[in-house]
């Protein structure tokens, strides 16, 4: 079957079944990122791989150091949807010869200011040639402490589900420029211990069912809630993709004190609340269907 | 400039310089793997990304298990080269929207089946979609003791050059089947520590100059020693490339019970003598050039 015909999450589940795995693998395929370490440890490890890719994710016309930044924040995001803390970075490109090195010197230019501004380490990667299309992937290992590791699967029938920020548009406007929300959601884990968290990279849409299916729950979404970017109607903001903001599920007993506490700590970013989990099979379908990196 | 005039090794020194780094890497970007870890910590921590392409290291007509074995193998490789162990993998894949979902099903069977081998849990990944070239990438961690790490960058001058198996005439013929050295390169670390170590990707006349230059040595290769694979010339042997052989420096204090003791432990596998460090600016010059990916 083609791809196109089968679809992303298919795909991913049929070649995630039965992976080999040792022992200290705490989260594998699946989450934002995988989780290693002992049980009893201290400190898990995160490990995340995401690859920006031309005609896809930018345009060969876009400024290098904006695809750069792109590449590297996409990651950063996944390690911070663990309440994580990114560390060390390696860049892997793939490029046509006849490609003018100031693009890719612009390229590490981006990756250069993210890696600054986040606290990360650039400790290699890769150069290679491609005979068309060029891609940068960017593999970024983390840690975060075993008690604040946060999951897509912790989620609970009657838990609150927020989301940071305005959704929709991305693509169209700010998806090359937008900041990872790490210190909002290293907040989150040493204060408030969400039962489940994850970045929403595919739209509202397509990310907020994979949470709730983690979490073998069902959801119940206000689509009149969800915070639109000025100028985007719900259906974009639900199904647009590329926001990057977080989405977690978090209990009654702490709703209300970080209803009181998120606009005295961020006052610029929105925290809302958007909808509910419920019980496996309760809840209802949402109205548009989120991106599919195959469709 | 064009990357195809300026040439892998001088783009890779250009971005690399003044990457931001922590206190906590040991190695950065330029050797086969970055090593991460405090100065007197028992194990350091290993990590490498690597890709391949299609039209470059794979053709769309190959069996796809091939390029999953050799797309993991590679950075095997590379971890075995530092002496380490390699433990968790992530894959990323970039792919026509249109190829058939069997391909991508029969890459990961070769990735499994490399990851079983060698030991490797694959922890996770990435699927994208690409308008064109397919691409895969593998970001490998592992360990080492810190006793063990074997870099590129600790020859001396009078050091024997080694390497193992055979080269040339890869690209023919084994590239997608290769064994990376991973017994050998732990035995060589538990048992000889040489003093510089790395694997052959692109070829001895382009991989021999890196590690003599990482040592701040010449060197002084006996071409007529290097050991070819049958029906490859001495000049294939040098250029050709992805052999993954392993290419290390030992003291000549530690050569003659090396010698003796390899062909008990590996009877398959020859060792070679090929050659010696020399003060900076010693030896001579190769007489073939090896691979550069932008050439």
């Amino acid at each position: 079957m083609k791809l196109s015909m089968l679809g992303e999450d298919a795909l991913v589940a049929a070649l995630t079944r039965g992976l080999p795995a040792g022992r200290d693998v705490r989260v594998g395929a699946g989450d934002d990122c995988a989780v290693i370490g002992g049980r009893r440890d201290v400190w898990w490890r995160l490990l995340k791989t995401d690859a920006v890719v031309e005609g896809v994710h930018f345009l060969p016309t876009e400024k290098p150091a904006r695809v750069g930044w792109k590449a590297l924040c996409r990651a950063i995001s996944d390690i911070a949807a663990m309440g994580g803390i990114p560390e060390h970075a390696l860049v892997t490109i793939a490029i046509c010869a006849e490609w003018d090195e100031r693009w890719v010197r612009g390229l590490y230019e981006g990756l250069r200011r993210a890696a600054r501004k986040f606290g990360v380490s650039i400790v290699g990667g890769e150069t290679s040639r491609s005979p068309g299309t060029a891609f940068v992937s960017v593999a970024l290992a983390g840690r975060v402490e075993r008690v604040r590791c946060l999951t897509r699967s912790g989620g609970k029938p009657g838990d609150f589900l927020y989301v940071t920020g305005q959704l929709g548009g991305s693509r169209a406007a700010k998806h090359l420029d937008f900041t990872p929300r790490l210190a909002e959601a290293r907040w989150l884990a040493e204060n408030f211990r969400p039962h489940a968290m994850m970045d929403i990279s595919d739209g509202l849409a397509a990310d907020l069912p994979r949470l709730a299916a983690a979490s073998r729950c069902g959801f119940e979404l206000w689509e009149g809630k969800v915070p639109c970017t000025p100028g985007c109607a719900t259906a974009a903001a639900l199904g647009d993709g590329e926001d990057f903001e977080l989405l977690f599920a978090a209990p009654p007993r702490i709703a209300r004190s970080l209803d009181r506490e998120w606009p005295l700590r961020f006052r610029k970013l929105p925290l809302t609340r958007i909808g509910v989990l419920t019980r496996r099979g309760g809840g209802k379908p949402i109205s548009t269907r989120g991106h599919d990196h195959f469709a």
